[in-house]
């Protein structure tokens, strides 16, 4: 048997989601630890024109969000980008979680055969939903998640590669 | 058609490692336009107990080597951690390129209903297939090269999200 869609997408979604949550909350303890207001703390960048903490975590959670209502056609809820603490992105992941596990398996793996379509910088482009979720969607899922890991990781709060990947390394 | 093996794990790493050759090929101009020892340049790091720059690229090549490899059953070559500039990277990645592209893409699709076996922190583990693909390989492997991207952004290269995804973005 090949890779199913769902497996490939939501299921990869809500694992990495979850893992997200609990390396978020290793922040907030650390910035309570060390007296440090929250929103500072979501507020942190790599660089001045890399997006902060609070946007890396909500657009993780969008790109997971949108892969999976384009390639099942579920439409997704809208949420605003206004987090600006840690229980408030803890609630958009929450959100997040709650519209993917409602989208049916079977919806997901219609996606074969259908192409996918969006807008880039405005402009309306096609793709086939294989390309799409492997060379689009999830890349830049992670790109957003390690991003978050790696602001918090510069900013002292202790994590390790397990955190990132969860419990498949036990 | 669901997705196919090779399409999301080889197929994914010829991408994105090209894409990986030109960011490090942006940081290579940066480092010479500036008059900054490349060296130096490899050897940065967001925060002194992560690795270098130039153990990113080297731990992002051999995730896509290993993964390919203990899908397909096909021996990977052993490239030692050795490299110190961007000439070296380079050649590292044309190297994990080539053996790549040579695994035929009927042993990856052999992965399917195999067992993967791995050492994990010493620890001998098995997984089945699907998972170590989606929740092991590229999301370790995204990881490291996202936080490459991160270690140049964060020291002043451009690099915009169009040279971490490639071409997909046209």
């Amino acid at each position: 048997m090949p890779l199913s869609f769902y497996q490939a997408s939501a299921q990869v979604f809500v694992h990495a989601l979850g893992n997200l949550s609990a390396i978020l909350e290793k922040g907030a303890l650390y910035a309570e630890s060390r007296k440090i207001d929250p929103v500072v703390m979501c507020g942190l960048r790599l660089t001045a024109d890399m997006l902060p903490l609070s946007r890396q975590v909500s657009t993780a959670c969008d790109s997971a969000k949108l892969a999976v209502s384009r390639l099942s056609g579920v439409e997704a809820p809208k949420h605003a980008d206004e987090e600006k603490d840690f229980v408030e992105l803890q609630s958009r992941i929450a959100k997040t979680l709650d519209y993917i596990r409602s989208v049916p398996e079977a919806s997901v793996e219609a996606a074969a055969g259908r192409k996918v379509s969006l807008k880039l910088g405005g402009e309306p482009r096609e793709f086939e939903p294989e390309a799409y979720l492997t060379l689009f969607a999830l890349p830049n899922f992670y790109f957003h998640v390690t991003t978050t890991y790696a602001i918090l990781r510069a900013n002292g709060v202790e994590l390790s590669k397990r955190d990132y990947l969860g419990a498949i390394l036990g």
